[in-house]
This record gives C-alpha cells, sequence and structure tokens, in this order.
C-alpha cells in the first residue's frame, strides 16, 4: 500500500524546548493531568472534510490550489479509497485517537439514492477495517444535506416535502454509518436550514418542519439501537443569511419549545459563536449551565471578518479558556475536541497538515495544563465563591430558595438602607490569567 | 401655567403634498385601514426619557447640548412638575395617545428609598390628573435599575443580596405606580443583567437569580391587580458586554426554561435587534410565531456603527416589514409603537422633537397603508402559500402530522428520484415590495 | 442561431401601473431628466462573470445550482462562444447599453499563455462582431489575476516576481482586448493584492510592487494608444484578510503616495464599501470630492453578514443617494453603472436574471428621477448652502482663504465669546427626502 | 500635603514568581532589552482624563460610580489642584516616566476663553512645579474640542467659522501649555472632525477646512518655537457616525493631499484601528512603513463590542506584535507608550488603577522582551526574507528598479511558463510565535 506522507514519521513529544517543527512541545498524550491523561482530556479528532476534501478553495478561487496524492485516479471510488487511507496515515503518525465525517466526504454521491448508499456501504467496510487495523475511532459522523443544489432552499426545512424526504433518507443512512462505526455521537449541523430572504419565507412552518425531523431522527436513533450522543451544532448565518440554529441560547430555546431536550446535547464551535457576537467561552459556558455541552470544535475565526474562517485555534487563552468550562463540567464525557479547521489557501504542501494539528494539539494541551493548574490554586474561583457569598445566607438564600416577595424585600431595603460599593476587580483578574500564561 | 413649546400648534394631518415640515403627510388618526383608524393600529407612544430628559449627551460629551425651558427650576421637585407638563403638552399637540416612563425620569432619586417613592407619588399624582385632563395614556411604565452606581454590577443579576433587594423593591413601586395610571403594560429592560467580564461572574447563578426575581413580580402583579401585559426587552450588549436578554430567541429560551412563558410577552425593540445581528422583522416574526410579540420600541439603527444610536424610524421598508407583521398577527392588542428614540445630539430645538416624532409617525402610518395593501393584493402570501403546497396533502401532510418516520420518507424517495429545482423568485418579490413603495 | 431566453422578449417600458413582472416600470431610456435621457445618465452595464458564468455555488455549495443552456457543449471554446451569444442576446432584451468582462469570463485559461491569449483572441473577434450586429458597448474590461492557484499569494503583489510577471503579462493582454473591443475604460481590482497573514508579509515591499505594476500599465495604455480611463476598485477585504485596496480614502492615499494620481480614477462598488464600514454614497462622495469618481459597480450588501452579497440594488434610498452625488458631479463621464451582482443560489431560473436586472435599472431610475427633483428644488442643498455661510465673508472668508492666523482667531473669540447654538435639523432632512419617495 | 493613595508603596519589581498583585513581575525599568533599558524603550505614560477624571460613566449611567478623595473640594480649582496632585503622586509611585492631558482636564473650562486660560496658566504652574519636583515628564498635550457643546458640529470642521475660531484660539492656548511643560508631542485628536450626516454635510467644505486648521498650527508651532513632534490620531467613528481621521491610511492620504505630511506623525490607537476593521499591529506598520509612527494610545478594545471600551492592555499576542514594529523601526523616538485606557465601571476602588496600569506595563515588557528575542532568533524574519527573495536579482530586480515593461514581463513568462507553488506557512509560523509565549 502507497505511503502519502513519505519522510514524515508518527509526531513525537519532545518538550517544550524543542525547535522540530514536526514534533509536539506540550501535548504528550500519556501525561496525567488533574487525574486523567492528556489523551484522555482532550479525545482530539481530524476532520476528514477539510484535511482531506479540501482543495484551499474560496468564493475568489473556486478551483483547488493543492495538490494531493490521494487525489489523483481517475475512479471516484478508487479516489474515495485513497483518501480514507491517507486520512488513516496521517491520523496514526499524528497520534490523533478519532475522526469525523459527513457522509459525502468519504464516498462520493451517485446518480441515485440507491448508489449513494452502496457507495457509502462500501467505503464504510473499508473505515471498519481501517479502524481495527489502527485503533483510530469516530467521534462523530454526519450528513452533508447542504451542498447538493436540491438543498439549496434548505433540508428539513426546505419548502418542498419531497426535499424533506430526501434529507430524511439520507441522515437515516448516515446514522445507520455512523453506529456501524461505532460513532461516539451523531451530529446535526444543519447548513441551509434557514432562510436566504423573509419576502417567500414562512418560517413558523419551517420550525415546525425542524422539530418534526428531529423527533424522528430520535425514533430511527432508538429503532438502530444507537446509543452516542445527538448533537445539534450552532451556527448563526452563512451559508443562509439566518440560520435557524443560530446560537447555543436558540439552539437551547428550539429543544425546550418541541419537546426535544432531553435527546440532543450541543457541539459548539469558536468560529460559529464569534460570528453570533459571542465568545467561545460564553456559549461554551451556557450550553454547560445547561448540561448539555456534548463536544467541541476546535477552531478560529478572525474578529475582523463576516465569514467563517476556520483557522486552527492556536491562541492560549481562548483554549484555557474552553478548558477550564470543560474541566468545571468534569469533561467532555462522549465529545471530544475536533478540529474543523483547515490550512490556509496558501498552505498548499503535505507537512502543512501537520503544522496545523500539532499547534491545535499543543494549544489545547497547554489549555489544559493552564486551567487545571488555574483551578488547583482557585486562582479565579475563590473570588468568584466570595463574590456571590450573600446569597448563601440570609436575605439571598431566601432569595434563592423563593421564600420571600417583593413586600419583604421592600422592607429590607427600608431597614439596611444602600448597598455597599464593591469592585469587580476585573483587571486584578485579569493579570492573575497572565501570570499563568 | 405656562406653555413651552410656544408657536407650535396641534399637529394636523394636511396630505402628502404638503410642504409643511409641521404637518403630517400621512399620518392621519381617524382615517380607516383594514377595518380600524390608523390611530387603533399604531397606538403611538412618545417616551419620556430621550425626549424630555435628554440633553443630547454622548460618551465624548457628558454635559446637555439642549437648553429646555423645563429644565429651568433650582427645586428638583418643581423641575420635575415642569419635565411632566412640557411633556403632556407635546404629546398633545403632536396628537399620540400614549407615553411611556421609567420611574426615575419622572421623579428624582431622593436620598432614600422611602424619598425616592415620595417623590414618585406626588408626581404620579400630577401624572394621573394631566391624564385626565387630556386624555393622554399610560402605554407602560418601567423601572430603571440600570443608572445608578449600585446597580453596576447588575439588578437582579447583581452578585450582592441587598442589590437585588433594592432592585425588588424599586421594581414594586414602579409597578404600583404604573397601576395606578392605567399602564397598559409594564416592561422589563435589564440594563445591566449581564457581565462585564466572565472571569468574576458565576453566569448561572445570575440566570437563576433573574427567574426568582421574575416570579416574585408575577406574583406581585397578582397580589396588586394589575391586569396589563408584562413585557421583556430584550438586548444584546450596551452598557454590558452581554446582557441575559440577548435577542428574541434568548428571552424565550429563559423564559421557557424557567416556567415563565405564560406570563411574559416581548418588547422588541428595532435597533436592539439589528445590534444581535437580526433585522428587526426577523425578531418580530419570531416573537409572533409564539404568540409572544406585546409592543414595539419603534426607532432606527444604524447598520455602520456598534451601539444602539436610538435613531427616529424613516425607514420606509422597515416600517412595512413590521406592520406587515402586526397586521398578520391581528394587530398589537395592549402594546403599541412606542419612539423609543432621540433626536440627534445637533437636533438641539425645540421644533427638532416634533420633526422627529412626525417624520417617526408618518413613516409608520405608510408602513401600515403599504402593508396592508400588500396582505389585501396577496401579492406575497400567494407566492408564500403556494410555495409550501407540498405540506398539505400526501408526504407532506404525513410529515406535518407525524404520521410517517425515515423509513417510509426512503422509500419515498427510491420511488420518487430527484425532486424538481424551483426557483425562490427573491428578486422578482422584491420587485413587487418596491412598486408599492 | 439559437434561442437561449426563449419566450421573453424585449423588455418594454409600460409605466408604473404596469403589474407585468418583464417590464419596465420606471426605466424608459429616452425619457427626458435633466436636459439628459435616462439612458446618457445611466448607462447601465451588465456584468458578464456573474450573470452568464454563475452558477449559484458558494462556500457550501461548490457545484452549480444553475442550469444553463449555454453551457452545454463539451468543447470549452464552443461553450465560450454559446456564452457569448448568450449574453448579448440577454443584454440585447434587456435593453442595456453596456457589458463588461474579465479576460477568463469570456474565454476559458488554456495550457499556457499562448493558448489562453489565442482563445482570448478568438472570442474578442466574436464579441467584435456581436458589438457591431446589437450596438451593445464595452464599459470595461478587466482580468481575472485571482482564480487560478498560481495568484493564491497576489498577482502584483506576490512574493515571487515571476508570479508578478505572470500578472503583468495577462493584465498586458487584457488591456488589449479592451483596446480592441473600443472599451470606455479599464478595471484593476486587485482580488489577491492584500495579505493573509502579517507573519509571513512584507507589507511596505508588496505596496511598492503594487506601484511600479500600475506604472507599467500606465506607460502600456500610452503604448498601446488606449485611451479609456483606468480605475481603481477598492475592496478591504474577501478573499484576503487585508486588500491594500481597503476603501476610496486608501486608493487615494496609495495614488497620491506614488504619483499615480493623475492616471486613474475610481470604480466604487456598493458592497465593497459597505465592508469597509462606510455607507455607498460616503464613498462615492469622497471619490468625487477629488474628481475621482469614474464609474460604480451597483449592487448591494446584507449589513448583517460579512461578506460580499453581491445582490441586485432595489434600495431606493440608496439609489438616490447615489444619484445625487453622481449629477452633482456632471454626470459619470466615460463610467457607468454596472450591476456587479448576482441573482440568489435560490434563484434558479433564466427568467430570475431579467427580474434582477428589470429591479435594478428601475430602481437606479427612480433615483435619478428623485434626485433632479431633490436638486431641482434646492432641497437639501438649500439648507447646506446655508449653513455654511459664514464661510464665505468675514473671519471665515480669510480661513478659507489662508489669510489669518490662531493669534487673529483667538482675539476673535475674546471679541466675541461664545457662538451660537444651531440645530443641524437631521430629523427635518430626513422627512424632506421621505417626502420624495 | 495630604496623600490620596494611603497604604500603597511605590511599585516594585518583584520578578515573575511573584504573587503581590500590587507588583511587577515583568516589567524591570533599568533592565537591558538589546542594548536600551526597558524604560528607555516603552516610555509609558498615563492619561490624566482616564485615570483621574473618570468616573466610570457609560451612556446608561452618566453619574459617577467612584468615590475619588480628590474630587471632593467645593471650589473647582481646588479640585484642579487636588486632582493634578493625585495624578503626580500616582504616576510616582507605579514610576511611569510620563503623563499627557487634555487642557479641560486639568483645568476647568470657566465661563469665557480667557477665564478658562488663566486657569489653565495657574494649573500649568503647579504641574511645572510638581514636574520638576518629581522628574514625571509630559509626553504629549491635547485640547479637548469635543465636550463643550459648542462643537457638537465639529471644531475645525464646524459649519460655523466662528467655532472654527474658538477650536483655534484654544488649540493654541493648549500648544503654549504643551510648550511650557516640556511636552515632547502634541497631538490632534479630531473628537468631532467628522459628520453625523451627510445630508446636512459638505464633507469637501470640511475637509479643505481641517487642513486650513492644521498648516495653522504648524505656522503657530513654528512661532512659539515648540520643537516637539505634532501627532494625528486616527479613529474611525464614536462620537461621530464618521471621522474624517478615520484610519492610519486616510489620515495619510489626508496630510498627502494638503501638503502635511512633512509636518505630522501619527498616534495610534489600538482600539480605534479595530474599530476601523484592522488589527493593531496593520495599522502600526503601515504609519511605520511610510516613516510615519510617532507614538501610540495603548489600550484595547472587544472585538465583539462596537465602541472604543478603551480596557488596558493585557493581551501578549497583541503587545509582542506592536513591539515588534517599534523596535524594527529602531523605537518610538519623542512617542511613547500611553495608557489611553479606563478601569472598567465596576472597579471602582484606587487600587484597581494601580492593577490595571501594572497589568498593561507587565503585559508591554513581556511584549517587548518576546519581540527582541523573536527578531535576535531571526524567527520570522528569515522566513520572510527569503519570500521575497526572487525581487533581489533577475526580473525581479528589474522590476523593483523600474527597468522593465509589460512586454518583456510577458516575453518572460512565455519563455519560463508557470511557476512553482509555494506554501506560506502560516500555521508554522504561528506555532513558532507560540513557542515564544
Amino acid at each position: 500500500m502507497s505511503e502519502f506522507f513519505r519522510g514524515i514519521e508518527k509526531i513525537a513529544y519532545e518538550g517544550p524546548d524543542s525547535k522540530n517543527p514536526l514534533a509536539f512541545k506540550h501535548y504528550d498524550a500519556e501525561a496525567m493531568v488533574g487525574g486523567k491523561t492528556m489523551a484522555e482530556h482532550l479525545r482530539f479528532s481530524v476532520a476528514f472534510w477539510h484535511s482531506f476534501k479540501g482543495g484551499g478553495i474560496d468564493p475568489f478561487g473556486p478551483t483547488p490550489v493543492y495538490d494531493r496524492p490521494w487525489d489523483r485516479a481517475t475512479d471516484p471510488m478508487q479516489r474515495a479509497e485513497d483518501t480514507l487511507r491517507a486520512a488513516f496515515e496521517f491520523i496514526t503518525k499524528l497520534g490523533a485517537p478519532f475522526y469525523c465525517w459527513h457522509d459525502r466526504d468519504i464516498a462520493p454521491e451517485g446518480e441515485s439514492l440507491k448508489e449513494s448508499n452502496d457507495r457509502l456501504d462500501h467505503i464504510v467496510g473499508l473505515a471498519e477495517q481501517l479502524q481495527a487495523d489502527t485503533g483510530v475511532r469516530l467521534l462523530w459522523g454526519t450528513s452533508n444535506c447542504f451542498s447538493n443544489a436540491r438543498f439549496t432552499h434548505g433540508a428539513a426545512t426546505n419548502p418542498d416535502a419531497h426535499v424533506f424526504a430526501w434529507a430524511a433518507a439520507q441522515i437515516k443512512k448516515a446514522m445507520e454509518c455512523t453506529h456501524r462505526l461505532g460513532g461516539a455521537n451523531y451530529v446535526f449541523w444543519g447548513g441551509r436550514e434557514g432562510y436566504s430572504s423573509l419576502l417567500n419565507t414562512n418560517m413558523a412552518h419551517e420550525q415546525d418542519q425542524l422539530a418534526r425531523f428531529l423527533h424522528m431522527a430520535v425514533e430511527h436513533k432508538k429503532a438502530i439501537g444507537f446509543t452516542g450522543t445527538l448533537l445539534v451544532e450552532p451556527k448563526p448565518k452563512e451559508p443562509t443569511k439566518h440560520q435557524y440554529d443560530y446560537d447555543a441560547a436558540t439552539v437551547l430555546s428550539f429543544l425546550r419549545k418541541y419537546d426535544l431536550l432531553d435527546e440532543f446535547k450541543l457541539n459548539i464551535e469558536a468560529n460559529h459563536a464569534t460570528l453570533a457576537g459571542h465568545t467561545f467561552e460564553h456559549d461554551l459556558q451556557l450550553a454547560s449551565a445547561d448540561g448539555k455541552l456534548g463536544s467541541i470544535d476546535a477552531n478560529r475565526g478572525d474578529y475582523l471578518l463576516g465569514w467563517d474562517t476556520d483557522q486552527f485555534p492556536t491562541d492560549l487563552y481562548s483554549t484555557t479558556y474552553a478548558m477550564l468550562v470543560i474541566l468545571k463540567q468534569g469533561g467532555i464525557a462522549s465529545g471530544g475536541i475536533n478540529f474543523d479547521a483547515k490550512v490556509r489557501r496558501g498552505s498548499c504542501d503535505l507537512e502543512d497538515l501537520f503544522h496545523a494539528h500539532i499547534g491545535g494539539m499543543d494549544s489545547f494541551a497547554r489549555g489544559l495544563t493552564l486551567a487545571q493548574r488555574i483551578i488547583d490554586d482557585g486562582a479565579l474561583d475563590s473570588f468568584v465563591e466570595a463574590r456571590y457569598a450573600s446569597y448563601r445566607s440570609g436575605i439571598g438564600e431566601k432569595i434563592m430558595r423563593g421564600e420571600t416577595n417583593f413586600a419583604e424585600l421592600e422592607a429590607y431595603v427600608h431597614q439596611h438602607g444602600e448597598p455597599e460599593k464593591r469592585s469587580g476587580r476585573e483587571e486584578m483578574l485579569e493579570n492573575i490569567v497572565n501570570s499563568y500564561l
């Protein structure tokens, strides 16, 4: 079998002083942090679509820049096999334990649903074997119901019930393939579940459609015995003007409204949160507060650009804040840290794929270490705990227990007068964070 | 009693050809549109704070630009009385049926809660009399729990229970004053209910606090027999970095989570919607779809500026789209169109207040007329209805009724193959809207 | 010869009461406005790339949605010929006097520069004949130096001089083809002239490169005897993170710095201006104030989306403000109004191309009519003129003539004290604009 | 003389392991970095307005939150003296070598220009003495021509020549006071030099006014013998909708157009750059490339908020990138690093002022150290130099020397064919930056 990444060996941990760009400086899979190994904490996953199907294209450059050795066969199924083998070679050399796919990434769409499904079955068979050979596991599968022209006006939210049926058929199969490969989760990202213009849209009807769809997905999950977690991934816009799964709060509202909350968790992506006007850590905390942070798509946007740049995550502040949320909720459970990120258009060499993933993994490893130390030291928590102390006794406790009312609180104020001014100490807390970096 | 707006008479409707800047060209209160008068449809309200307490200040000009004749007395209570009389003179000359206030707008805060409440009682007495004299009614009251230094870290979401109690006492009184004046609604806008930094914040705890607070407000409403509507007003940011009532979807999620949905509707503000990344009509539709569009704060932001510019609404596209939503839900019920807008810093003359409100009222009157014609002609609706026709029979009907599943839909696709491509006709629909302008 | 737009006849002017979606309601080519025909004022142009090469693709849907009858031949040159013929049929039926192209739109790139140039020569020959047959003229040509992978790191600003040479060779040919077809202008839009990251960029060097390039272009223009106008088109970002031709002010600065100001004017695009944080009319006025507004790319962005949506222009406020600038500078000269706009992904039918252009042309025709009336009435100008009156005599005149200094002005203030407050009357002026709509 | 910051001693350098929040961990004034002391490199300055006049107010909280001991005297001149003494105590305890002021910060405006000037003279006398006593120096002075109502429509760009004269008189005096105190620079920030609406604005006239004003300022500088640097500070918006000094490129364009380039440099503020859509380092590089980077206003914005948040700079990426630019241009010359930043509204204690400045100084000290190491190692520069190597010989050299043309370059391409693809290695370079943190 041919080797695609010739000249690159398994990436080793060499420690922070190493100058070798193809080595980890911080990610040491078996190193213990707070009672678990780094590998157990971080559960890194490689995204099949960006790293093996991406060509560096963009709206002003619609043809591929990269020249990939796995993309040369003339037969599409041969290319699909080569691509899958290349992916497993890469993931193994990188030392990531997981990968993720869309159905149409791993197997090209056929002339009919039947042909598409047959192709999927064939490739999933190969994936099964490669997983067994390498120990690499499937973090999650998902279905691409947004690229094909038929989904232009939406999949589950399409005004045409025929398209709704297509999406149902396609996601049914993708769920089954995920189940067959032992996927730990299944993700719903509604790439076209939104609108381009309100002028031709019945928003309430489309949301009802989406709810019907997700209820059927839950039924199908049970029907096939899939025990992984179902995840919804919020995104506010792009490709549509407005996507119904705007942000964590909007998705939680939707799940509550349609009685779906018990069946789903969220897959939070950094760049999607920032496009919605939130920090990554905000949406992580919001989901986590409801016990619904299921997995993360790790990447980085550019705050000055208004589209999903999907850069690899290297900002140590961001990885630290993310890991603080994850550690505080006791870990990411069946989820993981999936690099939904792509090398830049100009990073056209095979080795750039390694630089990118090594940088992301090292950045999260540092974030993990720093977050654990911040927690262990109580560096931030002790301040926060003291700040809310008044709710743990007296009138504050009555408030939280629901044992008081406006009249009693008014009497309290007449009696106690003006509260004391207290500093929120933001600058000091920021300095403390910097002292850990 | 002195007249404040000398030389300006009651604003008359003079029709579209009038060149008189101090006349209505489109708002004709008694004109019938779709079976109701314009006045009944639009229920215009003047915002006390911007138009009578605003000085044209901004972050780089913290002292007033305007020189208001009602703001000259040295005694603060005399100023408060003069200001209230000026407001009623203005509203009467303008011919708006409603006004709105914050507690601290109409009566200045005293040295203690008791003094503040006494002052409120006094001014509310005067308001009662002026309402009776003029027929002007109170659309809603609300409480300013954000300007005073004590609310720096929040009101109901303050880390200090003592401040929570203050907010409770203050809002208790504001609800009572609203009730006394026959207010049609009471509004909750949480000016500081959010965070400045996640480093010192327990977000989950603060949201629990807010829910406790709103439950007590509902209890108090019932205790005093207030039958108006309780409204929550979303805003994403400013003054805080993140406000918990981010947008309509977020507020609906919150109300659902904490079992408050039956007790509240939403007051949607144009500029708040756009700051959250949505069009005004999006948030109106979203609230309306849940039966929760209770009232609107009519203004206009500047899409290229990142703060609440609160300009008067003059964009006819926006007023038309807003009125389409309101007409389709059968009207604004107990709510109204409140001009939560301020004249520009440079618009320092008394007559500018009239220009601004006349422009806003004419713009909504045109929006109403255009929207009614669009609806009567079925200009947009007929297209939309046809677009979703597939859900009213066959497989589509089964989907909406919950009588099918993934397996049946898969079979449907195997049988029927590829759906037809259909144009969404956005450009044609935009041309149709323009043909009404 | 086959007809591509069967069933659609030449679009006629039917007046504002027409309900025929395939008729002009406002654009009446020969109607006189302020001493010129609408056609002379507006000089509409159809953009070859969007309307004939566009497939409705986007970053999440990289394969075409539209099924165009001119895109079916297997031979690429046959497709190119068919496409050109379709374009001339469309433009003729629409009644637009101009079109625009990139070199690679009209003729597909070959295996070598020589083959590409030969193909261009062939197609330009056909264009020459079609122009003669139909009377349609070339508003401008330009070169696509951004889509091909070789331009990933820039064209003139590429770190590799070899790529610089490629761009030079390609633009040389595009200028010659424009000249051959009697193009009225030649446009430089630097699609990749910017950077993706400052970490690997020598910004000062790249700007020097760009200046060298433009100087050579000027020399070449003279060498071939091209007498059209050279235009630079600003855009702030997308596809690169930062493009050197950020906005009108930045381009004017660049042209001044490198002594190129006399040789270039600007082609201002609405959506590029808004992406840079400016209104369309701002960048138009800025360019016009320097005598450098050469042409416009008419489209419309979505203020809530951070990418170039290139929607057709239908906002009547925007078209009116644009036409005010153009009328005040005495017309657009050799430039025109080019619809650099694309139908939505979901507008997949041939007739959608007509709806879109009809809507844009009608919107600019209304903008023209309204702007001319506003100017004729002095509705805004009389206010503005009065506002600056103090600079036309006394101390103000001395200021503008450069005949005073700080000491004299200080003495003036000591003598005259505080200036009077004057309202800017923004709300009244906005109402006046609305009274024209 | 009273001590305002009781209990806080001179801030000492204690090294990176110190847990004392009131000590420097990284800023060691006399430590040598690249041949100069940290103090010489960084030239820190404290901003009088934010730290001593700021009250924590914001648009929704217009009354002060902070209770400052220097703000208690009833006589305004006594308060001004107390405030100045408090500032010198703070700056001395902090160990910053410089401060900056607006005229109206240090001395309150009087009833007339004469009284205002007399007050300034008095306070400047005190400042002279305090400077001599403490060794603290004036980095720059500037004039507040934006807060007073008279400047509502602009200062130099006001439509009323009388206001222009006021601005001239006021800035004349501020320049003289700066000169008297040995200020190293004088700054022009045009807080209201822009427009609120184009409807009432003659943009070209206003820009001509501004140019006339700056020419007079240059004359006055020479007249009084001031030898400091004149600096213009760009900002895009806020308080006005559009400010003429939008960003570095726009200001450079303006200075070139009006023949002012030789007389001015730029004062680049981080938060202003980001509001204009640029990174801080972008605007620094742009100014530096023209030899025009004169000084910096160090702070930090919030990318998700659309106003000037003026937070203290703590992001180590940003301080490192800034110091890279400054080191590469050979230092900041007469400029410095001025903390144009304010503690948060909730940071109401005196010690918060110390936390904030210590954090900012430590962050820039780390940025300096990291930048020097990156330069010394050639970690980024060696890559960049190699990337542009093709311009140092052969055809590239001819391009840069202006010794070739389009025809020769076309021949070059015919001969050499397609260029090689080269990776830009962005991910690797980002990893290298992280390896220094």
